[in-house]
């Protein structure tokens, strides 16, 4: 079964987070938090609090096999530190499965992973995400290249969480 | 004196609306607050409140002399809707004073108002940015063409003051 990243930090939306972990466990995938430090307590947007596994210090994309980010305003915070650029960059390069719903591919801008890459995004996002070379669809979930699974906003999770648990399999 | 317009909405960075409105005022312009509705509340990110002036139905960027947008959370959700994005293109087009900081030139990429101009912003958006066209530069306040004015942080803000207000003079 996958071991799946997941980088979060305060203000995610919550059910991007506590939906596709729960399709994951329930395929029977582990899901990791990772935030600044192991133990830190997050919050979400409509107050879903959960405390973070490991520290971005203390992991390697090599100890994963997928990356999932969830969206709200946690994706923006998260850019702001190279070191999770660098995390979302590793899982890119590596051709490893990506999911980001919502804000989610903010982060995927950033590591400048996005170029001619068909994805989806949350509608403020769309014209940073054309602007950084993705071919953007306005559609509820987009699979790229059988490797990167991107969705719009929450009421598309169930169509993103049957692709990301398909892609596992 | 100038009358100054401020799209702005939850979740602002509080000292970024606060402080560029008072050093307005206080050399004499007049400065209006804009979201979907007059009358409505905004919070911002550390508890401010603050009450609209106008609703964006009814105003439009020739009633006003220049343009104010202020961070945090607030330029993202603005964006999401059109008519916050077509008022900020007519003031670019319009070559009127245009004034943001920190997340604020998110409105200016979707109004696709930034090819060729020399701006700043805060760190998570600078690749964001510099893909919508912008020269960015990492300093603490850019003027470009004496009309585009944006500075990346609150630390920023004496900086953007000064130069917001030299150039309405």
């Amino acid at each position: 079964m996958a071991k799946v990243a997941t980088v979060i930090t305060n203000l995610f939306e919550d059910v991007e987070f506590t939906e596709p972990a729960k399709a994951l466990r329930d395929a029977g995938h582990e899901v990791v938090t990772i935030e600044k430090k192991a133990g830190e307590q997050v919050e979400g947007k409509h107050g879903e609090q959960l405390t973070i596994d490991k520290g971005i210090d203390d992991v390697s994309a090599n100890d994963f096999d997928a990356l999932l980010i969830p969206g709200g305003f946690s994706p923006d915070q998260l850019r702001a530190d190279d070191r999770f650029v660098a995390f979302t960059k590793a899982f890119m390069e590596a051709e490893k499965p990506v999911f980001a719903i919502c804000h989610g591919p903010q982060l995927l801008i950033n590591a400048k992973a996005l170029e001619g890459r068909h994805a989806t995004g949350y509608k403020s996002i769309a014209v940073d995400m054309e602007y950084a070379g993705a071919k953007f669809k306005d559609e509820e979930v987009v699979v790229c290249n059988n490797q990167l699974v991107t969705s719009r906003t929450p009421d598309d999770i169930p169509a993103f969480n049957r692709e990301i648990v398909k892609l596992l399999k």
